[in-house]
């Protein structure tokens, strides 16, 4: 079942809104990087975006190295092949109040 | 502090005793990619991996989405520039015998 892709306006709200992401993949995705200040810390995190995944059944497309996290957000099943939805904005707005 | 890189016939027996591991960026990495039924499955093994690592203090290089994981393993310190090292060898046989 396709998702709702956002549109332009949209997709300027949730940058306004979550101005710590940056859009990337032609704009079908959002990213943003963290720095901890090691291992430990960038672990931690993770594993509290892994809960809030599972709980609203959408998942992060990451990339961890040592304190470096890198998560993208895009939605598999948005519009044709993939963009951002509501659920990314929503995922986005959990993650930014851990951090 | 510089830690010793393996050498061509060290990386070759490090390929032939882990054979579902890959070489890349020009022999300075090895690669495996964990397919799981489901993300919770491959956070499962994720936390696995990072207790080793963390007791290891050797970390890999990991990306994932949903239910597949890409480690791949280097060491920073190795060499002039990076390379594989004994740390390499022992992480990826620590995660070989978990999967």
């Amino acid at each position: 079942m396709a998702v709702p892709e956002l549109d332009a306006q949209e997709t300027e709200q949730l940058l306004a809104d979550h101005p710590d992401w940056s859009l990337g993949r032609e704009g079908k995705a959002i990213t943003r990087t963290f720095q901890f200040g090691d291992f430990s810390e960038a672990w931690g995190f993770m594993s509290r975006v892994a809960l809030l995944a599972e709980a609203q059944d959408h998942h992060p497309e990451w990339f961890n190295v040592y304190a470096k996290v890198e998560v993208t957000l895009t939605t598999h099943d948005a519009g044709e092949s993939g963009g951002l939805s509501a659920r990314d904005a929503k995922l986005a707005a959990s993650i930014d109040a851990l951090a």
